[in-house]
Parts: structure tokens; sequence; C-alpha cells
């Protein structure tokens, strides 16, 4: 693995944000300390503080360290800091300021020997993330004598014609190769399996289409409500902030065609074929809700119509999919937190141990993909109960992660990973995104589409069973 | 259930046998004691010994069920065989033997108002079988004012020419509508639920053909050696002891076409199919064994030539099943003891994940149902390892009886109840039993195969991989 690593500079721009803090130092200092980013690297904080430095920056990345239960060993993580951490300020983050950052990082690659590989990764919020790809491409850091990777984290805009602006900004300074968008949940082992479980296993490809497929499902339960975020979320709403995404994305790698390779161009080509061939989603099909008491929620306007819920229905028209229903679903403040995708096959088209059953009292056979949070594989089928006469009961052919290898790395230490070492894969391009908001733009503040109420702890609004899913709740 | 059970007469001939004492009166006991015999139900046992009554016998049954450890009630045990039990001998089974015989029957009938449903369960030598049927028959036992069901245990005959004169023996007396073969294999419920798991899952009577399967192979694995039944045993040996029976009857259950319904006549019509499809067995494809020390056995000749090792290939001339190889296997003295069914799928034609990799470094999915001891299925998948970069490792779906439903009926209690019932599902016909000896009787002597010797604890002979199967030895 390491073989691919080359020495680099990891920029992070935000390094005092809360995505900085509580995510990307405990996934980096795992990597770094580990040897996974190589002998040769260091790692540069920078944010807008001018009163922080080195010393300051390494004391408080310390204590973060602490706070995630990284510090088992102090000295180590103390070393660690010593040796890879360095904090520059971009003060008020005018041009000046970007250019005092591209001596600071010259100066810093000449004193370790690095040829300039760098990495830019952007945890900021999205409004700043436009001025900062300006700075970042004015002061030239879209060139370097090694190569330049920029990270991206969602929003990526909201909506189609702020995700073409987005991406047309960068695109001014960088170009579609050097830029990662990341979705977490492709970095989550789970949702890479999916892949291995589809293309690695021949009798599933065999059986994934509309021949032997009755329908699909794939949610992503939360059971938490806003919380905190009410100033984002505000704005976002579950399909802005789920659906568009990581729902999309999953649904992506259920429905695309066989890749050439396990490598960004093809796995890119073939989620864009898919997202082309989604036919235009009607509003009949989709289900909005509000938890009640969400307008009573800090930072949350009284008369919001945020939704906090959003189910719907869609058609693929593919020749693998024609005909087979497709349904997503998020939600706050559901029973439970789980993302599952759940395949249902077809039914025995009769019933020879129970000749009098219709076909729709015989079962289907339910394949359950669980990404969070006890990953693995669930194959619901029929099988005999004990006992005479015959008699049918349905049971799990089942495969746990945590039975097999313990606990998950983290999907962030993944992606990250991926970047470093030049891996484009799991990461989603500016076409895709794209062909994403063309899906969802027109049911934003659709009036054709009432929201409704739902109340805590419940699967969303009674609206839902309008679309004919057979829901299958996940289960604690 | 009970609603289907008719008041009758079980007659047990060879009472006082190892069978009777070591399977039956434990299986008789605990369905007529839980009232899975209905009301009205005597149990008579028959047998040579003329100084037995019907006190003896019931204080000797009742020791055989403590010993079996099912006196937890002393009591009620004590009831039990006071209430339902009595002893008939058969004095030395000549004609005015079974005059008596018939005399007894009809005064206990008359005894407990019961109308005449006779079942006589033959739990005897193989020797002695002809005789006590030709008895039976002409005491006039094959007709009654009820129903009449007789019981045979295996052998059923020794080659094809004994297997029809045995049949033609009882045909005699009694038709095929009355005779109940015994293959206790068939009354696991493991063996049962491979019927369902074929055809209630429609997934896979799909994958079930030649398209998507490589291979098929039935291991039936003994650890013990030939023990206390050399006297049997060398007069039949592995072929005729159980891939003529046990692995010819599992080898149609995985082979045969969907059935029209879960019934006798459906069943034995797509059983005898197969059997009729099977291609010539050629002598290039049987591998012998013998385990060395088996000569200095008890009982057993010096220069015996007696099997206690097959193994086989055969090719199953079907639209179906053209061109998959099925692969038979059973030995005594192998490492352990278990019965599976292993179907390798075909593998993925090319990798996606590993370019290089040629289509023969693919793993293949393997189905492996275990019929025993821990039945169950698990079915070998190819999942994502954990990390980065990609690769791939084989996990197991799995689903275990004992976890679903604890512990399993013993196969000889269901069996009885069906008997009881008048289901002749899982019992096997005479066109079988004959359709089978076929199969083989052409292997048994054939001076054109030799016999290999195995040392104790392996997988028996090296020459099995001549056959070129990819044995999937069970672990324990």
């Amino acid at each position: 693995m390491s073989d691919k690593i080359e020495p680099h500079l990891f920029v992070i721009l935000g390094a005092l944000g809360d995505l900085a803090q509580r995510k990307l130092f405990p996934a980096v200092y795992n990597l770094s300390a580990s040897e996974q980013f190589g002998e040769n690297h260091i790692i540069l904080g920078v944010d807008l503080d001018d009163t922080l430095n080195d010393e300051g920056y390494r004391a408080s990345i310390q204590g973060v360290l602490e706070a995630a239960g990284l510090a088992v060993n102090a000295d180590q993580v103390n070393y660690w800091c010593d040796c890879r951490l360095h904090y520059q300020s971009l003060g008020s983050g005018g041009g000046a300021d970007f250019q005092k950052l591209a001596t600071r990082i010259e100066a810093l690659e000449q004193e370790h020997g690095l040829a300039g590989n760098r990495i830019f990764y952007l945890a900021l919020p999205s409004d700043a993330v436009p001025n900062v790809v300006k700075g970042l491409g004015e002061a030239g850091f879209n060139d370097s004598p090694g190569w330049t990777r920029l990270v991206v984290e969602k929003p990526f805009g909201w909506d189609m014609a702020s995700a073409q602006e987005l991406n047309a900004g960068i695109h001014r300074y960088f170009n579609e190769s050097q830029i990662y968008r990341i979705d977490h949940y492709l970095g989550k082992e789970s949702v890479q399996n999916l892949l291995v479980f589809r293309f690695a296993n021949a009798f599933v490809e065999h059986l994934w289409n509309r021949e032997h497929i009755e329908s699909v499902q794939i949610t992503v339960a939360e059971s938490l409500g806003v919380e905190s975020r009410a100033q984002y979320y505000e704005r976002a709403g579950a399909i802005r902030d789920m659906i568009q995404n990581h729902l999309t994305q999953l649904l992506c790698l259920v429905a695309m065609e066989v890749p050439s390779a396990f490598e960004a161009g093809s796995i890119r080509h073939e989620k864009l074929k898919v997202l082309g061939q989604i036919e235009p989603i009607h509003p009949d099909d989709v289900v909005l809700g509000q938890y009640s008491g969400y307008q009573q929620e800090d930072g949350v306007s009284a008369q919001s119509s945020t939704l906090t819920f959003a189910a719907l229905k869609l058609q693929i028209a593919s020749w693998r999919w024609k005909g087979v229903p497709f349904y997503l679903r998020t939600g706050k403040h559901l029973p439970l937190r789980c993302s599952q995708i759940v395949v249902a096959f077809e039914r025995a088209p009769v019933s020879i141990f129970h000749p009098s059953k219709s076909e729709d009292d015989v079962k289907p056979n339910l394949l359950i993909i669980t990404l969070q949070p006890d990953e693995g594989i669930d194959f619901h089928i029929q099988v005999k109960s004990i006992g005479d006469p015959i008699s049918l009961t349905t049971q799990q052919l089942s495969f746990h992660y945590a039975d097999a290898f313990g606990t998950l790395p983290d999907a962030y230490e993944h992606l990250i990973l991926d970047v470093v070492t030049g891996d484009q894969t799991l990461f989603v391009c500016d076409s895709e995104v794209e062909a994403s908001w063309g899906l969802y733009d027109h049911l934003s503040g659709n009036e054709a589409i009432s929201i409704n109420s739902y109340e805590a702890g419940t699967w969303g609004p009674e609206e839902i069973n309008q679309l004919g899913a057979p829901w299958h709740n996940p289960e604690s």
C-alpha cells in the first residue's frame, strides 16, 4: 500500500471548524501515525485565527485527539503533533493572505524536502467555498511541481443552478481530475461491499434485473431531530440533505450495469448512465413530511416548510430495470437510526406446498443490505417449519461484518486515504452532481405536493402508504 | 393434525430387536404419549419369545424408555405402557402362529373399539422379511375392515434381482399403496427442507440448472468403522449400504424437476424421472476403498473385499443437468460424521476488481446444505475485505436450524407419523428401489475397479482425486 503513497503536504482549510475537529483530525491522525500516509508528509491546518501559532495549534489538536479517545499514548500524540503538524492563518482571506499561505507552503516543502504534491481539504461552510477556491486558484495553487488535489464537502449546491455555478467556479481554476467530492456514504465498507457482492458473485448479477426483482427500497432513517443544525437544515431539508446525494448515490450503485473495472472512469460512467435513465419523478409519487414540533425547534422558523421526511417512487427506463419500482425514503425522528437497501425478489409462481395459495400469499425473498449500524447482509428465505404436516416460515441467511472483521474503519479514513493515493473511484464527479439535482429540482417548493405532519418516533406520515411500496421497516 | 389420525392398531414385528428398542419405541412413545397418534390406538409388540406376556413386555419397554432418557416421569411411562402396550408371541412363525396373531388382534380391536386400521412395522432382519410378509398375507392381514399399512426397512434387496424378488414377494399379498419403505434420511427436517428451499424460493429454482451450476457433490461421511455390524456390513459394503439408497435419494431430491405438488405421486414421478436420466456409470468414474485394518475387525473375513468407501461421478442426461458432474462419496472411518450437499455455482466470468485474474482464480459460490449433524445452509459469497485497496474474501451467509428451532425431532418420529396419517410422500416406491439398483449393479465385484486402501481418519484413498471433483471436505 504505502509504496503508492508519495511525499505530500496535506492542507486542511477550516482547520478550527467542527468537521475538521470531529471527523478529519481523528482520521488523519490514525492514518498518519500508522504510517499509511507514507514516511514523508506534513499536515498544515489553515483557518482565520491569526493569534495561533504552530505550538498553540498542536496543543489544541492534542486536546481534540484526546477527546476522540485516541491519545492512549500521550507521548506518541505529542511526538506526532510536533513532527507533522503546522498552522497558518488565512487572516481575512484576501489575496495577500493566500500569497502568505503560498510562501509558507513553499517554505515548509523546502524544509521537509517535499516535491510539491499538495492536498487542499476544504472543511468549510458552503458559503465560503467559492471564495477560497478563487483565492487558491489566483495564488497559483492549481499548479505545482507535483500534483494538486482539492477535496470538497457537500452541499454541492442547493439546486441544479447553484451546483452548476459551484462547479463552474471550481473548474475556472482546477480541472475535474483534481477534484474529490466527498459523499461519506461511499466510504463505508458496506457500501463498497455492495459492489463486491454484485460483481464478484455471479449468481447475484444473474438475478439482478426486472425478470427477478419485484422492487427495491432504500431507507436512510435518522432517530435524531434537527438538533443544533437548524441553520443549515432550514435551507436544506430532507431531499437536499439526503436524497439528492446519499440515497441517489446508493441507488446508482444498486442499479448500475457491470463496470469494466473498479476504477473511477468506469464507475462514474455507469452511475451517470443510471442517472440519465431515471424517468421524471411525478409529484404524485412523492410524499413529504415534517415532524410535529419541528417549527418549535431552536433556530427554526415558526412557519417553516422545511422537509424532515421524504419518500418517493422512481422508475429507471433501462432494459435491466423497466417496470421495477425503486423507493427512496429518509427522515428525521424516525424510530431508529438505520440505512438499508431492501431488494424484493420475485415470488414462487405457484406453491407446491400449499397449492390453494395465490401467488400474492407466497412471500418474496428479501435481500436486506444494512449499511449502518450493524453492517451486513440478510437474505430472507422460506424454510420448512419443524414438524408435520409441512409448513413454511421465513428465516434468514445472514452475514454480519462485525462477526467476521470486528470494528470497521471509519468511512472518512477510507476516503482520505483514497485522496492521498489519488483514487477517485469513490468520489462524485461534476456531471453526477448536476444530473442528480436534475432529478429533484422540480420537487422543491412544488405546491402540488403537500407537506404532511408525522409524530416523532413513527415511520413518517401515513400518506407514504399511497406509494404502494411494500415498506420494510428495519428493526433494532 | 390429530383430526387426520384415525383409531388404529400399531403392530411392531421384531419388537424385541435392536431397531425396535433403540429407534422405534422411543419414537412411538414420544408420538403416542403426546397424543399425536390420536386418542384411540394401541401398540402390539410381536416377536418370537413365547415366555413373555403383556406385563413382562411392559416392564421391558419401561426399561428401554428409561435407558433412552424418556422416563422423566416414571408414573407416566408406567401408565402409558399399561394403557397402550401389548405383546404377542409369534412362536416359531408358522401359519398357525399367524392365525393366533390374527385372533389376538381381533380380540384387542374389539376390546378397544378399533375398526380394523392396522400398521405392521417389519423391524426384522432382512432374511426374515419374505416369510413374515407371506405369513401376514396368508393369515389375511392384507385385508381388514379398515386400512392396512406395511412398513419395510432397508435393505430393499442386495441387487436388482433380489430387490425385484423382494418386491414381487410383497406384492403377492400387498399392493404398493399399502407399502411404506423407510429411508430414514428422508425423514430428516433438513432433507425435507431441501425441497422447501428449492421450491418455495423462486431465485433458487432459477439458478438450479446447468447454466449456473458447475458441479454438485453429496457426501455422507461416517467417523466410525464397522463396529458390531460386520455380519450385515460384510455382505453390504458402502455402495449397497449408503450409495444405492441414501445418497441416491438425496441426488434425486437435488436433481428433480418441480413436482406438481408435495405429495407422493408427484414426488415419486419426478424422482423416477431423474433415475431414468442418469447415464451409465463408467468404472473409470468410480473409486472404491477399504480402510486399513478392516480385515482384522471382529466378524470380518481376513480376505474381505468389502467396500468401506466409495466415490463416483455421474451425469444426468436432462435439459436441466447435461454436462454438470454429480459426485457421490461415502465412507467409514472418515475424519468426522457429516452429511452434506455442496452445490458449486458458476464463477464470475471476469473480475472487475482484479482484472488480471483468470476465471479459474475467481472462487465459485458454494451452497452447502448440511443434513447432519449441524443442520443448516451456508452460502459462500465473496465479500470485500476490510481496508484499502480493495480485496476479496470468502464469507458465509448462514442459517442453522438449531438457532431458529432448537433441537430437531427424530427422523423416525416424522416418518412413523406419516405412516399413521397415510402419507407416502417421504417413502420409497418399488420402481425407485429397482431403478436405483440398476445404476450400481454393474459396479459390484467389477474387477475393472480396484479397491484402494486408506488410513482411518483420512478422507479416503488418494485415488479420489482422479475423479476431478472439487472436493469440499466438511469441517467440524
